[in-house]
């Protein structure tokens, strides 16, 4: 018999497709009190709200024989996985609010391209008065990263007639981009790009890297995008760029601290739309989830590779 | 020798392209006084708004030997168009507004799904407060009319994974759309259609098509698109059915009376943007338009049949 934890949520949408398995014994995480040994963990956005993903991980990484936890996350920068990984559980992750996320950067930077707050100004102030817009074909984007995210974003871009550079570590070209650069050349792109898009995780080598010297580089009407994490741009430093017309707008939905402190001058920031971590909150997210929970658990009960797996230092 | 009508900036624009041949002669339109005649003219959007060219009609119906006028617009439906058809003068048509009218309406409409609102309040609040939002692939989506806007919409909706109808005369089928219907199926379609947009010229069948009738079937939360011809609409009926929770909102861009009157209740409607004709006015449009013309002056020239010719009865 093999247990399986999921969340009261999660076993009311999914019982009916796990009865396909009659070895899966599966097990609701209560929202207090003891975790129940189990082997296979389903790590879901409301066990996440409910912080018992880490008592979940202590369980696990205490335990012996081969374990599994599947993560809805994209990230694995939660110090959960840091127990898991350790205790030689294996993990996966999720690419599955990828759309909502190429969705939510599509419709705030469209919108800032039809521009939505000279088009409310005119209609509040009864002007009759043509509004000019940039159309997405006459801007060049840089995303920052290509993995499910960027990807996702480019394929959306490409009937617009955007021109898109990708930039990544390994700088491979990759057919959805029209150039692929490494990280090292991003300086070199920047004074000709108008949308930069931030979807990459961070570490040690990219903290801040949207500091001072990068901001110095962009286009006065250019537009900030970070999809990503919070501590890859220096807040400091963006606020000074806005300030300084240095950069047009920035679209945020992660921070250096979250919950965004309410002294925060990103709140009330004329250049900045700040909206809280919620980038990947389309309504598809959910199915498309529990849709790779499923395959994957399928593949883990017949002992066949697992879609996005961790590696067992991280990513 | 073949004489060629423009204005101004047109000529400034495209004197280096005109001397290619040597056989014809651009003459400038003034702002004011008599029309040079000619056999050619390049109706661009700056005599439209200096009102030259009905005289230029006038003076193209008045001549005889072969005469034919370009114009910047997508529909036919100014007086001046019936002047030179009525002269026996060859019209042509631009689609060059397209890719821009098309980026108006994705810009707007997934403004709309991302919440824009709801992310400008929950800013001002400071509330760090999830906003979940409608993914694009979760929309399905009726174009009323499949010509060049139409189709420059639904070739960049398809990455996002929307559902396409296409309503035409014909109802003819094509790839671009997931399914073609003709105007009679469009009431069967509307109760499941979550944005509609109206991208068809205005005629004496479908004066008014939104009406009581067609807003009875609409979805509560759906948004209605008019890009085509402000008469499509019932203006009254449109209003009832914002009010009346029938319709989400709706994205204006043309109206029964342009300007809209100041005293349009459509001016302060909270479920209403409205724009002031607008939604061509983007980046690439002038110079397109220059191609196009430019294309069609050398098909002329040569005897080569021309692109989007007027039939001598309209479109």
């Amino acid at each position: 018999m093999t247990s399986l934890l999921l969340s009261g949520e999660a076993h009311s949408r999914l019982a009916g497709a796990l009865s396909a398995w009659p070895e899966l014994t599966p097990h609701i995480v209560a929202d207090a009190g003891d975790i129940p040994a189990a082997s296979i963990a389903y790590l879901t956005a409301d066990l996440f709200r409910a912080k018992r993903v880490m008592p979940i991980a202590e369980m696990l990484a205490a335990g012996s024989g081969p374990r599994w936890a599947h993560s809805v996350t994209a990230g694995l920068d939660h110090p959960p996985f840091q127990v898991l990984q350790a205790g030689g559980v294996r993990v996966t992750r999720s690419d599955a609010q990828a759309p909502a996320i190429a969705d939510y950067v599509l419709g705030h930077v469209l919108s800032r391209l039809v521009e939505i707050d000279r088009v409310r100004a005119g209609q509040q102030a009864g002007a009759w008065q043509r509004i000019p817009f940039r159309e997405v074909g006459d801007t060049r984007w840089l995303l920052v990263g290509f993995g499910a995210i960027g990807r996702q974003i480019a394929q959306r871009l490409r009937p617009f007639g955007a021109h898109i550079t990708a930039a990544t570590r390994s700088g491979t070209s990759d057919p959805l981009a029209d150039a692929c650069v490494t990280l090292a050349d991003i300086p070199a792109v920047l004074p000709v790009t108008d949308v930069i898009v931030l979807a990459c995780p961070v570490d040690d080598h990219n903290r801040h890297m949207v500091g001072p010297a990068f901001l110095a580089l962009t286009k006065s009407n250019s537009i900030l995008v970070n999809i990503g994490r919070g501590a890859l741009v220096d807040t400091d430093a963006l606020i000074a760029a806005l300030d300084g017309g240095r950069l047009g707008h920035a679209i945020l939905d992660v921070f250096e601290t979250e919950p965004l402190p309410q002294a925060s001058p990103l709140w009330a920031h004329p250049g900045v739309t700040a909206t809280p971590h919620c980038a990947g909150a389309g309504s598809g997210v959910l199915a498309r989830n529990d849709r790779l929970f499923l395959e994957n658990l399928r593949r883990y009960l017949s002992g066949e590779p697992l879609m996005n797996e961790a590696s067992s230092t991280g990513r």
